[in-house]
C-alpha cells in the first residue's frame, strides 16, 4: 500500500484581504503559520512520517511544508519545490479583490472564472511587471511554457505532467510522500487519484491546513482516503473554504 | 569566476549550555535565529544571490539555511541536505560538557581530542542510544561508513568527498552555491579550497553567522575570499569563537 498526503496551505496575506493570489508570492499570516503547524501536529501524533515531501516554488507553500516538518522532526527529509505545483495563474486578476473584479467585469463573469473548467482569465501583457516570464525563478523553463493565465484546465494539465513523471515513479517506489500545495493544484492531484469527472472537479473544495490521507493500492488507485484530526473541525474548515465569500486561490 | 558563500549555523541549544554537540540534533537558540536571519539581510543587501542551497541533515544548519533564504527571498531555489555536511561526530563526548570531559579524562585529553588532527573521541558503542546506525535519516547508508565518532581527519575525509563529486561539479558549471554548515565542515571545505596545511587547519576558527564568500577561479582556487559585514564585528565573531572555553562542535 501506497501513502500521499496532502496538505493545503494555510491563510497568507491576500486571503486575508480576500484578493486573487495565483503566482503572487506572499507570505502567511500569523493565523496560516498556525494552521501549518496544527497539520504537522496532527501528523505527527497520528503516526505518520515521510520520506519525500515537495511544495510548488511560493513560499506560502514552501513554508507550509517546513513548519509542518518542523513539528514532526523531519527537517532532514528530501525536499523538491516545483512551479508544477503552484496556485493556477490567475492572470490580471491577481491582486484584483473579489468587489474590485464584479464592479470591473460584472458578477456573472467572475463566477465563470471562479467556477468554469476551461474558461481563462484576462491574461497578464507580456509588459506586466508581475509577468512570470521575467521573474529568475522560472527562468530555466520555455517561455512559452510559462502561463499569463490559466484556466483550471491548464493548471490540471501541468499538474498532471507532474503527477505521472516525477510523483507516480516515486510512490510506486515506495516512498512516503508529503505535498504541500495551493488549492486548484491539489484538486488536480486528487482528481488524478479518483479519476473524477468535471463537475465534481470545480465543486471539490479542500480545507486549509487538515491533512488528507491517500492510501493508493499497486496500481496507485485509492483504497481509502480521510482527512486527519476531528471530524467537527475538519467539517467546520470545509464550510470556511467552500463559502463563496471567501477566496482562497 | 565562480562564487561559493560558507555560513556557519549561530548558537543552538547545545552551545549555550557548552556540551560537545557533533551529531546531536539541537535546536538553534533565539541567538541562533537572528544571527542566521543577519546572514541573510547582509547577503541581501550586499547584492548575493544563489543558484542552489546545501545544508547538513541536522536541523540547527537546515533552520539556519530557511532564515537566510527567507531574508533574501530564496525559499524558491534548490536545498540539498547531506549527512557529509553533517559536523564531526564526537563520539561519546557528545552531550558532555567541557567541565565534565575535563573531569572525566583530564584537560590534556580534552585539549587533544579538540585540536588534533588525527585522534579519535572515545567511540559510542554499538548499543548506545545515541548510536546513529539506528536513526532513520541514516538508513541509505551502509553502516559501515556511518561513524560511532570521528577524528577531524575522518570529518575532513567525508568532506572531501562531497566536495569533490557533488560541489565541484554544480559550482563548474557555474552554480552560485550557498552552503550552511557546521564549524569541523566548514573548516574541511576550506581546506579543499585553500590547500592549507594540517596546522591552519586545527587553527582556523570560523565566526557563526557571518557570511564567507570564496570567488574562485576556472581550476576552482580561490582569488578572493572575505566575511561579509562591518569588520570590526566580523573581528569580534571571531575572537568569540577562537575563545577555547567557548565549545561549538
Amino acid at each position: 500500500m501506497y501513502q500521499v498526503v496532502l496538505v493545503r496551505h494555510g491563510e497568507s496575506e491576500y486571503n486575508r484581504q480576500n484578493l486573487f493570489t495565483g503566482w503572487t508570492d506572499v507570505n502567511l499570516t500569523e493565523k496560516g503559520v498556525h494552521e501549518a503547524r496544527e497539520a504537522g501536529k496532527i501528523l505527527k501524533s497520528e503516526g505518520y512520517t515521510f520520506d519525500l515531501a515537495f511544495a510548488s516554488v511560493l513560499k506560502r507553500s514552501i513554508q507550509t511544508l517546513h513548519y509542518m516538518l518542523d513539528e514532526m522532526d523531519l527537517f532532514w527529509i528530501p525536499e523538491e519545490k516545483s512551479w508544477k505545483l503552484n496556485e493556477r495563474h490567475y492572470g490580471a486578476l491577481q491582486g484584483l479583490s473579489k468587489i474590485d473584479t464584479a464592479a470591473k467585469y460584472g458578477e456573472q463573469q467572475l463566477h465563470i472564472w471562479r467556477r468554469s473548467l476551461s474558461v481563462r482569465p484576462p491574461m497578464l501583457n507580456e509588459d506586466d511587471p508581475r509577468n512570470p516570464r521575467n521573474d529568475v525563478r522560472y527562468k530555466d523553463i520555455p517561455a512559452e511554457n510559462i502561463p499569463l493565465g490559466e484556466s483550471l484546465q491548464d493548471t490540471v494539465h501541468r499538474v498532471g505532467q507532474y503527477w505521472h513523471h516525477r510523483l507516480v515513479p516515486l510512490i510506486r517506489r515506495n516512498d512516503r510522500v508529503l505535498i504541500s500545495a495551493h488549492g486548484n493544484t491539489l484538486r488536480a492531484l486528487i482528481k488524478y487519484m479518483e479519476d473524477i469527472n468535471e463537475e465534481e472537479l470545480t465543486e471539490l473544495n479542500i480545507p486549509t491546513g487538515i491533512p488528507l490521507v491517500y492510501e493508493l493500492d499497486e496500481d496507485v488507485n485509492p483504497i481509502r482516503r480521510f482527512y486527519l484530526g476531528d471530524p467537527d473541525h475538519v467539517e467546520a474548515k470545509a464550510r470556511e473554504v467552500a463559502n463563496q465569500g471567501k477566496m482562497n486561490e
